[in-house]
């Protein structure tokens, strides 16, 4: 038995959405230890520059290495979008996956009757055009139409994940998709599979697959960590380390709501 | 007559929604030349120490300053919050009002039957409890009942203002406030005087008084104008400079949107 096997996941975004990337690894890898660093004191990271989100990505890659971790996940689009390379070089031989990848491979992977590709994320994403890079580095042919849904990351942050409000913001952001027979959708920011069921529904009559990038990067890092023989064996369940920047009012409710249950500690770290 | 007067009237914000000053401003006074300043590569200030929303805030200032202007107005309520005093301190003589100070003397000023004052604002500013402070240190009868409104910035800068989705969502966050007999209610962020019809439509049956913080600020400056014999005494049309940190995307719409007219030339100028 490998002696890594019982390290843990490293997981980091800019704020609290990448708690839905750790609530995903947690369902697919129940055993696996994890630790999380949200960088709530600096959120958000879509509108720095490139040098200050590498910057910032490589002090979290830093303080998860030294936490001994045996595979890094990011959670955060911006950061997947220009720094991917940099954490890459800088880890040597942990490996390094991340969500624009694994929710772009996830398209790519969805039955295709027309080659249409629909993402959504924040003002940011969609404008750094990073999963349609992406994707076109892979498979030039598909055709990708993007728009940006500002509205959905505070209404997430506020729980209205379900109720009037969040219909017609959906409706409004999603009416001009319909008619675009998409393969598939990519949800392309870490607050939006809190959306993922009325999404769908919205979207029940066409035959889009919606891609939850939160679960692509779980199943793509269970995928890695068999292969290379690091999966943990215990048969217990998993330790969770929660570590952010800063700890904003409404965080704790906030943050159990994207992780899906208790948040028992979460431990405030400066990284500057 | 004094020199100083043709000298422009200094208005900044950490980003856009300061232009609503800016829009007061001309209203108020049509022959005053006018310099904004908004730190759109920075914003939002709310979430950053108050370290370092003073040390941006002393950068704007001195831009302005070397562009001779004979009075400041700080359009941002964070700023407004934590860096008033040393604003003050770096200008001398040049004098400076802020938004906070503004919106509590004009409620304040408002008639008064019931001693109850409301505010709304961004999570960082209803958690500062500026409002509250600077109220109270000039009357503490005054009972204030506030509410962080996180969805009103994205909706406005998505152009959301009076369709269904911003009623159902002011509906939302107002409707506690119905039954609080309040004299007044603070609109206590710069993006939001774009909702102010509204928001007077939906308290219509109230006693309450929108108080727009934009207005009471060119309110005060006029007045501080007149008292220092800085008034503009030209006939023509004030001339406006616009700089901005950083200029994202959909800017120059949004921007119009927030003054309320044609925008012609935006500079962008890195502080830093």
């Amino acid at each position: 038995m490998n002696n890594r096997t019982q390290a843990p996941i490293g997981i980091f975004d800019s704020g609290i959405g990448g708690l839905t990337v750790v609530k995903a690894v947690m369902e697919t890898m129940p055993n696996e230890n994890i630790i999380y660093f949200g960088d709530t004191a600096r959120v958000p990271y879509g509108i720095k520059s490139i040098e200050t989100i590498r910057e910032y990505a490589l002090q979290i890659t830093d303080f998860l290495l030294k936490r001994n971790i045996k595979l890094i996940l990011i959670a955060c689009n911006s950061v997947s979008a220009v720094a991917n390379q940099e954490i890459k070089d800088y880890c040597g031989a942990i490996p390094v996956l991340d969500v624009v990848e694994a929710g772009a491979l996830a398209a790519l992977e969805a039955p295709s009757e027309n080659h249409h590709i629909g993402v959504i994320g924040t003002l940011a994403t969609i404008g750094s055009e990073a999963y349609d890079k992406s994707i076109h580095s892979k498979n030039n042919l598909k055709k990708i139409y993007s728009r940006a849904c500002p509205l959905l990351v505070p209404l997430a942050e506020e729980g209205w994940i379900n109720n009037e409000i969040s219909a017609l913001v959906l409706h409004e952001y999603l009416k001009d998709f319909k008619d675009k027979n998409l393969d598939s959708l990519i949800l392309g920011c870490t607050h939006y599979p809190l959306f993922k069921t009325q999404i769908e529904d919205y979207l029940r009559d066409t035959n889009t697959k919606v891609i939850d990038s939160a679960i692509s990067i779980a199943k793509m890092a269970n995928a890695l960590l068999k292969s290379q023989k690091l999966i943990n064996q215990s048969t217990e369940s998993g330790v969770f380390e929660c570590y952010v920047s800063d700890k904003p009012q409404r965080f704790q409710a906030l943050a159990e709501r994207f992780l899906g249950k208790r948040l028992n500690r979460i431990e405030i770290v400066n990284l500057k």
